[in-house]
């Protein structure tokens, strides 16, 4: 019997977005859960932590590996993997395709993965894939991919069950033009969730720009109302960026690998059990006990433990993430992140080079303002917006423009030294008041008080590219407006590279600088005011 | 009878240095703690959490005042404020300076309250210092801090016991020479711990930067060995910033007020309770419960229950700095924590610009390497030390100079592409290598391999600006040595910045610039043995 998988709108509901990320639910046979999420990964073949466990820590969906669940039990009857885990809630299931190729197993045929995932009683299955992994050139990528596809057909025809959500997994590895074709030909097959392959080795080699080129090939071909699932990645470090770029879902045996070597998760980044005199953190699993006493305990219990603990670093930077989505800040967050690591200053510098697919899914009026911290910030999608609401502006051609520094009080108009030259002339039809902003460029006064102008929190980094750069901007609008005069008020040093690109820009005469550092505004205004009566 | 007071080397032991933050142990008579440490402030004339509350959060000093608690207690025989407070360990008193100021209460004398703090047996007292404000004008901050030395002198002749820690209160506000001669004054004077005052407005206002200032100037003129205290900081996003300077002690209410307005507070910012959906904290209070629940609790449970979360984030952050400068990457903390506001963006560009202060309080090795995210990061002390250390490396003048990019390979020697060109020439004696590097300027091979040249990763930001300035280093050195000629390996926009610097400064003739993504590494060889050997 042939049916049809669930619809993706019947399994996934999303509730907030910022950047390409969502807050979502996805709703299997056996439960819902939130969205971003990570499933543990655990083995079928050790005592489980069981379900008291994972949701005291909030966490109501794992996964574990039914090639080797299958492995060890060849000559059993078919068990179950909800009592095999000792969990109701949602199991999901990985074919094994990276076991199989790793062990060079030829003994489990793509079909009888997907059968023995239906008889265990999956939530989330996974098809027979082939891993292009990291190293494969262009043309063993092609393969992959192509194969892949032949075994999606054949799981799709194979498949029995209409209750399990299955995975369609894009291939490519680092062949960009595979990952798209890849995600293409997955998309149009009636897959629940797709899922990207092959992460892990570029993320232990921090080569995360090519993951993110990965990712947003993946993602533009995709149906957006399926979750992306990204393989492999369990480090809280990461979450956000792999979340802004569209990934919903994660799994991971980290949290339980890092235990073992010792090592304990943030997510500000990795540290060793032997360096450390004291947790930070204060999940149940760090609180009242100091790492020498953990050193002490025994191999397991120690596991264990820092097991806990890596858990909870995971899940605690999910909420975050999640909170950051739906308060509008997931940026915000990236940015802090990215100052964990280089490695991570240039993923988010790779982001940001991706402004437009971003800006797209972004909402364009947010509960709070941004923040503004130099040229990295010039790539949040708010400031994209801007720029193009911007070119929108009706234009008073011919008038006179006041050009006013916008300095750190918001809105610009209420800054206590220009507030009353403000008031005094933006009445007048002739006359056109911009402040120069560092944050945005030009702002004229009319979208001064519209968001996020007015909610903006920046600072000048006195960089003066970043000056000179948005000096063009704020030119190259007022040259647009072909103003009869334009008076200047200098301040600062990003008031002089306005200066300098004007007069680079506009005609002489028809420029008048004024020194806002010495002019008191009643000389400005009175000066100003004869300027528009002659 | 007028004893002296412990001696600083009694109360306080320092155990790690980074910045000018320190890991500390404080001994009082009722038990010890560690440095940073911030004291709740507990109100005498409430139900108290007592003993057990606060050791289950890990935190063994707690503080009130002394006037407030007197208040209450008019017609009463003399309470052990340690009985009061449910308390067996450490209780610091404030004197009440600030609320008698508030309320203008002129009932108590100086001595009085000295006295009031020996008799209700605290552990540390402060004398009854006049508070400046950040509103008091040069004249009447000049008789704050006179005002505040008299009554120093007069409280160390009252006092009568010898086993309380007396603190020494800085004053001055904004009036940076004021509380420079207010510093030096107190440093004169038998105290065992100092505290600066009047930050509260300023951090409220978000005024850091003369925050910043006014500790810097504190710190210069305190003995080192006494532990600094600022009154009234209880933010967690900001005990990196304040410890990196030099202070080691905080006290706060702001855990139970903010608690009482519904505020949530983390490392990263405040969160109101109303904007959230879930607890990204995996503490004790968060765990288990969401926001919803929380708010439908009755007032007094709620806040209890906020002010049990934003202690331990406070006490989460105090460990996470300590860790910081046991391990020598407090910069590396407030890098990230800068990002989470501007306005903190702003206090470290503040605090960077007293890199020779940093610098001197800093270990010259580190057990780890350090980070560049660009020029905030040229004023780390590691880079600072890593100038004068340059300045010292003996010259070999009239050498060959082979000049070549140093890429993203620690020790740059290992770099693939030119290992083999360097361990060709490196032993020949006219010729000297130096790489060309964004963290570094120029690293002559002789530091190659020294901290913290080869334990550092970074970026190239692309900031034209910081080419500039790195290729003007470079140069600099490269022209010190007087080389007989220089070969510049250009690579990439910083090589080129570099090439224009040596057309600037070096004479026309004595420089072969070779086009290294050009040129093969064994062409380059060819080239550099026959002109050395010319």
């Amino acid at each position: 019997m042939n049916t049809s998988a669930l619809e993706p709108h019947e399994c996934f509901r999303v509730h907030s977005k910022d950047l390409l990320g969502r807050v979502g639910t996805l709703t299997t046979k056996s439960g819902e859960f939130q969205t971003p999420h990570m499933f543990p990964v655990v083995d079928p073949n050790r005592t489980p932590f069981g379900q008291k466990f994972f949701n005291e820590l909030g966490i109501h969906a794992i996964m574990t590996n039914a090639y080797l669940h299958r492995r060890a039990r060849v000559q059993r009857p078919r068990e179950n993997v909800h009592d095999t885990l000792q969990f109701k809630e949602t199991v999901a299931t990985d074919s094994g395709a990276y076991q199989i190729l790793q062990y060079g197993g030829v003994e489990v045929k793509p079909q009888e993965i997907v059968q023995y995932q239906e008889e265990i009683d999956t939530d989330i299955g996974v098809i027979l894939d082939i891993p292009t992994g990291f190293r494969s050139d262009a043309a063993r990528s092609e393969w992959t991919v192509s194969e892949t596809v032949r075994r999606a057909d054949e799981a799709l025809r194979v498949r029995k069950r209409n209750d399990i959500l299955w995975v369609g997994p894009v291939q490519g590895g680092v062949h960009i033009e595979q990952v798209r074709r890849s995600a293409r030909e997955m998309a149009k097959r009636n897959f629940s969730i797709h899922a990207l392959g092959s992460p892990t080795e570029l993320m232990e080699s921090q080569r995360f720009e090519v993951l993110v080129d990965m990712i947003i090939a993946a993602k533009r071909e995709l149906p957006p109302n399926r979750p992306l699932h990204l393989f492999g990645a369990g480090h809280p470090a990461m979450f956000g960026f792999f979340v802004a770029l569209g990934c919903d879902l994660f799994d991971s045996a980290a949290y339980a690998l890092y235990a073992r070597s010792d090592r304990y998760l943030t997510a500000e980044g990795t540290v060793e059990l032997l360096d450390m005199e004291e947790f930070p953190c204060s999940c149940s699993a760090c609180s009242g006990r100091t790492p020498s006493e953990v050193r002490k305990l025994t191999v397991p219990e120690r596991v264990d433990l820092l097991s806990t603990h890596n858990l909870q670093a995971c899940f605690s930077e999910l909420r975050g993430v999640r909170e950051a989505i739906r308060r509008g800040r997931l940026w915000d967050l990236l940015e802090t992140r990215a100052h964990t690591h280089p490695a991570l200053k240039r993923c988010l510098n790779r982001i940001a080079s991706y402004s437009a697919d971003l800006e797209r899914s972004t909402p364009v009026v947010k509960p709070h303002g941004i923040f503004y911290f130099g040229p990295v910030s010039n790539n949040r999608p708010e400031l994209q917006g801007y720029k193009a609401r911007l070119a929108r502006v009706p234009i008073n051609a011919g008038s006179t423009v006041l050009l006013l520094p916008g300095r750190w009080r918001r809105p610009y108009r209420a800054d206590p030294r220009y507030r009353s030259l403000v008031s005094q002339f933006e009445d007048e039809r002739s006359v056109q008041i911009v402040f120069y902003t560092l944050p945005f460029g030009p702002v004229p006064s009319e979208l001064d008080e519209t968001y996020p102008v007015a909610q903006t929190e920046g600072l000048d980094t006195g960089d003066s590219n970043e000056h000179l750069a948005k000096a063009e901007m704020v030119i190259g609008y007022v040259n647009r407006l072909k103003p009869r005069m334009t008076v200047l008020v200098v301040q600062g040093d990003y008031g002089r590279a306005v200066l300098a690109e004007t007069r680079r820009v506009l005609p002489k005469t028809r420029v008048k600088p004024v020194d806002g550092e010495k002019t008191e505004p009643e000389t400005i205004a009175n000066m100003f005011g004869k300027l528009i009566a002659a």
